[in-house]
């Protein structure tokens, strides 16, 4: 297969057209979400949706994080993350496949259906986590664009999927919120930086790859400005696979959680990876390309479709 | 001298009512700074004024800035701080002493003539230095009480001292703006952690001197919010010497500058230090207790005033 995307080759990184649409079907008064909406995801790369879920429907999923996290007992080992030096659990991944809540919130008709449509194809999950950052010491996270990693390391070829993350712990200025890009989706940076034949341990660790240098990233920052949106528990931020991101420390003592859910199109599966010699894990890229079955009509977005 | 804000020497924190004014003298129409303005600082702990400076004048602060990191050649050695494991200048101290331009804003009425009136003394620079925070790494700085640390280390008897910072930089909320607590600085918040007898080496490290402990500032946090000013460069920031503060790291392209100025009113000359052995060096805590002599008497917050 042709590498559309190539990067992590060249000495040097290139700012490169996007070879896919960002709204990969047509917005018809059915569609979940308003043209407005749809509009400006397309522009933007990213869209925020606030009451999404109802006051109880979020309680319970923040109840069920706090539990899993208190608790991990029942949970794959491999898919606990904690910090460097700490044994505190930072994510859950393929929490969707080990939590009947978390697989029922990854199929709701309100976040897949929204998938559904802008990708234009049944949906799978590409990987799906619960995410915590806590107050005093939540850790930076560098800018990325996911589908670069993807792609590289996890052989996905086209630029068909999208993160949904649904915000359960309120997310202020102060508090090291998701920061943003606006229009960086419609260019692909490649980066430098492959790691050296001869690479010291140090260089093993994951931020030496698929790194934006800081030229482009200024250049972007510049041109489009950073956006960094705040919401209550509930709201939802939809964000293209190539959208430019990443977040601030947090030394507030107001931690922050999501949980988070990558839906590719299941045209879109992976093959094997353009710039890796092996797959990452099934628990960070599945392969099963399992169509996700949506499930719950109730979508009060439709409501103010027009 | 009785210790009138012992920190450093019981296990457990305490927060203690202050015992001085925040607003040292009464405010009159011939008052710098609005009676409004007055208020909020007395209540807030901290105040934001705009368009101090003029357009002309923030340029050639910022070019003075820039040349003076770019070639610190003619400065005292002692008085550059660069980030362990780089050679990028973070601070330089003694600024006002070692640059007449510096100097000149030290004592300018716009910025020392607001402190001698909230402060209702003559007042005299404890600390004067430039500050850079980078983009892309700019590093966080912990919450902590300037005054705790000037209380102990330094020996200043009473709380009759405040910081101004002029931005050189345009502060937003992404780029690691200083956050404070409003209100905090009606509170004493001892802290614990003393150095044990037989320490580590790693235990010298500043951080683990004077730092506030989580169920504290969480109290303060949930009690008085979090206040983060934005402002463009030439924006002044104003905070008593007790209210808590900190930032966040800083990972957008842009980076941060200021011009930050300690002013001691002449009456609370530094003693021995409270909780310390030695005096820390003349470049952070200045024992000469010279009064600025106050020049330049335009004064556009004036204009103001009613």
């Amino acid at each position: 297969m042709t590498d559309l995307y190539r990067s992590r080759h060249e000495t040097s990184p290139a700012m490169l057209p996007r070879q896919d649409p960002v709204v990969h079907g047509r917005w018809t008064p059915d569609a979940p979400i308003t043209r407005a909406q749809t509009e400006l995801y397309e522009r933007n790369g990213y869209l925020v949706l606030e009451d999404v879920f109802t006051h109880d429907e979020v309680n319970t999923l923040q109840r069920e994080t706090a539990r899993l996290l208190a608790d991990p007992g029942g949970l794959a080992p491999e898919t606990l993350i904690t910090e460097p030096g700490s044994d505190e659990i930072r994510s859950i991944f393929a929490i969707h496949d080990q939590n009947p809540l978390m697989g029922k919130l990854a199929s709701d008709d309100r976040l897949a259906g929204v998938a559904r449509f802008l990708l234009d194809d049944a949906v799978s999950i590409h990987q799906a986590r619960l995410n915590y950052k806590p107050g005093f010491e939540g850790k930076e996270f560098y800018w990325h664009s996911d589908f670069e990693t993807w792609h590289v390391e996890d052989g996905m070829p086209r630029m068909r999927a999208l993160s949904i993350s649904v915000l359960l712990a309120d997310n202020n200025a102060n508090n090291g919120p998701l920061m943003l890009i606006p229009g960086s989706h419609k260019s692909y940076l490649t980066c430098v930086g492959r790691t050296p034949e001869n690479h010291y341990r140090d260089s093993l660790k994951k931020q030496e790859y698929g790194v934006p240098d800081r030229a482009s990233l200024t250049a972007l920052a510049q041109t489009h400005g950073i956006d960094a949106p705040t919401g209550n528990a509930g709201t939802v931020v939809l964000f293209d696979c190539n959208t430019m991101h990443g977040s601030n420390g947090n030394i507030t003592p107001f931690p922050r959680s999501n949980a988070f859910f990558v839906y590719n199109a299941v045209s879109n599966a992976l093959v094997e990876p353009f710039g890796a010699k092996t797959r990452r894990p099934a628990f960070i890229a599945d392969r099963r390309f399992r169509p996700v079955e949506i499930t719950g009509g109730h979508n009060p977005m439709r409501e103010h479709a027009a």
